[in-house]
């Protein structure tokens, strides 16, 4: 499946062909979330600011004025132009945008749409059956409505470095950025499902997420927890937080690196792993043992016992670990980071990690979207040059012809 | 906006008015999945064993057999019907439904579906348009293909451990369950695509997702510090795994509870946040001073000025240093705990924690779905009991009566 859409009507382009997205987003939240409706064949369509365009493009900012990694991460397969939202031609250029499209979205300050005029009243007036979505970082009503936040402050006030941590540690932040790309997918989904009414009825629909309150729906076990004991959830370091079925952790495996782990799990469902993981380390001696045969009594025992396991995990290194647990049916997984990950050769075998050919930073291997739909990832398309969509993108969707747009250019309008 | 759909034909029940799916999964990655899909108005009919259900419903089990509130909160808005799949004409019964189902989804150990004769294969040869969803623990073609996994395996193996602790300590697993319900939600999104296409093809697919696959998509920050790098993203405790531009992490607050921090972040685009929060903190004198101007001098005295913001937020509670940190223009979060998010007033007047009113639990305070739609987010109705809803389903998906039902009912059937 092919996801660069070139003229928007090709019906192989992919589950969204025709679509097509008015991206006023920047950073990760809004760009991670049009990124996977770009991936799924929507024409996405950048609208950036002439200097500079989104600011992640500078963010961790390359030698030579290239690109940033991020930016690249967060928007293959868009197109990109630009507009000048401060000049009121600008403005109505993106109200004649917003009367071609499908979708509006921006995750701008608060109160910053409606200050350029391009608010959901203006919008909705333009186009009454526009999709508009928006991400800020706190929800209308909320006492911090008007707040700026951040991937870490959605993640300190949603819950999430709460239960992160050891637990006499304190708070962590997950180095997942859930904050952003997590309310991004959500949004994503509403937007999925919006599109999907209004295929049939045409029906515009306004639709607003909060960072914050998105980061509840990734800790929901953690409210269960808060449910079973009526007290916060804890931190638990790399335990569950609802107390374990000991052994459940990570273990230390040779050499002895930051990441040589295994994660080993045994499941309160299947008493088996517990008998299948004694068989493996040698200790068939406790098969039976009253004192070790079930998950209450191993809990009492349990530094004990993670002692027993690392004892013979220490003994191999996480790969082979992890190899020889799963082999005796023990959920297993070894602790790999980003460097094994990047380099391990499944992972492009198999269309999850791919390399973007990008005009100006040059071969990047990056994660694309990892479903597979008929057998195959959607192929990534680079990120987009600041403005290089403009004469394709106002010639198809505004009817412009390439002396309208470079009259533009030299106006100062794009 | 209401999410309920007792007859699936109701044009005001949702985005997803009219979709059936057919739903075979447990726990949580399959069911946080079917359960946004829900919320957006789908019909989700969950097919459950006999004997006990989804095991969600017996794990972290509740007194006297209530199902537990992690079921709860996985199985919102859902309908179930039981089937005996050890019985072929419990199969047969499963096929006659995903005749009449939009979307059928699953997500057993790897290769029980083909075993139980309900295969991709098999379901396209009976409906030709269907969604075939699959989740697995680790892609096909995988060297670990054949392994279970469960939420922490994925995190170990999909990287977010590695990222995740202190720079000197240990890899830890977020609290938040990416595992699970971070692969759920990208699933979501391809099957949201494919229902799209499918509404003007009647084209099916087939989608499948590992959630090893799936860590690699919420740790793209962490690729981007690779690439830059050009070795593994570090771990970072509180901070940012790119580098900080001081002073950015979790501050302590008075009493000085597991959770009484705030989270201060000033930003490298905006140099005026260090500019306010000197300002705030009363060291005006340190303005302009050059040891303090940027964030690379910053950088070089980080922990020193940590000391100096703690010397400030300890004289306040979290809520108060959030709300003067914020109120001076810098981005600040209280990090806030389950119990404290449970009962924030907050959250349930804009409708983002909601209760289920449970038959049998009683009632239950949890988070729906965050998105508001027009202005409110989907409302909430219960998790079904074990098989709540066969004449119902059973009836309207096969035109069975109920004394055709009661017969199924007598034969073990289901």
């Amino acid at each position: 499946m092919s996801v660069t859409s070139d003229n928007g009507d090709n019906p192989d382009a992919g589950c969204l062909s025709g679509v097509r997205i008015l991206d006023l987003t920047q950073f990760e939240a809004g760009p991670s979330c049009t990124e996977a409706l770009a991936w799924l064949g929507a024409e996405v369509v950048k609208v950036e600011n002439p200097t500079g365009g989104d600011p992640g493009r500078g963010a961790f900012a390359l030698p030579g004025g290239l690109d940033s990694w991020y930016f690249l991460l967060f928007n293959a397969s868009k197109k990109s132009v630009t507009v000048n939202l401060k000049d009121p031609r600008g403005v109505e250029l993106v109200k004649d945008m917003a009367r071609s499209a499908d979708v509006v979205i921006e995750n701008f300050a608060p109160g910053a749409i409606e200050r350029l005029g391009l608010g959901y009243d203006v919008m909705r007036a333009v186009n009454p059956s526009i999709i508009y979505a928006q991400v800020k970082g706190f929800g209308d009503g909320s006492p911090y409505e008007n707040n700026l936040a951040f991937d870490m402050i959605a993640q300190a006030c949603g819950g999430v470095m709460s239960i992160t941590g050891e637990a006499d540690g304190p708070p962590l932040k997950p180095g997942a950025t859930l904050g952003d790309t997590g309310t991004g997918m959500l949004l994503a989904i509403s937007i999925l499902g919006a599109l999907y009414r209004r295929k049939g009825t045409g029906k515009g629909e306004r639709l607003q997420l909060a960072m914050q309150d998105a980061m509840l729906h990734y800790i929901r076990v953690a409210f269960a927890t808060q449910a079973s004991f009526g007290k916060a959830a804890p931190r638990a370091g790399a335990k569950l937080l609802s107390g374990s079925n000991p052994p459940c952790g990570i273990y230390p495996c040779k050499p002895g690196g930051p990441n040589d782990y295994v994660y080993i799990y045994t499941s309160r469902a299947n008493p088996l792993h517990w008998q299948r993981l004694l068989e493996l380390i040698g200790r068939e001696d406790l098969i039976g043992d009253p004192h070790y045969a079930t998950g209450p009594v191993r809990a009492e025992r349990e530094e004990e016992i993670d002692v027993m396991i690392a004892a013979w995990t220490r003994q191999h290194d996480k790969h082979e670990a992890m190899r020889l647990v799963g082999a005796a049916g023990i959920p297993a997984g070894a602790v790999l980071d980003t460097e094994e990950l990047q380099n391990d050769p499944s992972f492009a075998a198999r269309g999850i990690m791919q390399t973007m050919a990008h005009p100006t930073n040059g071969d990047f291997k990056m994660p694309g979207w990892p479903v597979r739909h008929d057998g195959a990832t959607p192929a990534l398309a680079p990120a987009p040059l600041l403005g290089e969509h403009a004469e394709d993108v106002f010639g198809r969707w505004l009817n412009l012809d390439s002396a309208a747009v470079d009259k533009l250019r030299e106006d100062g309008v794009i």
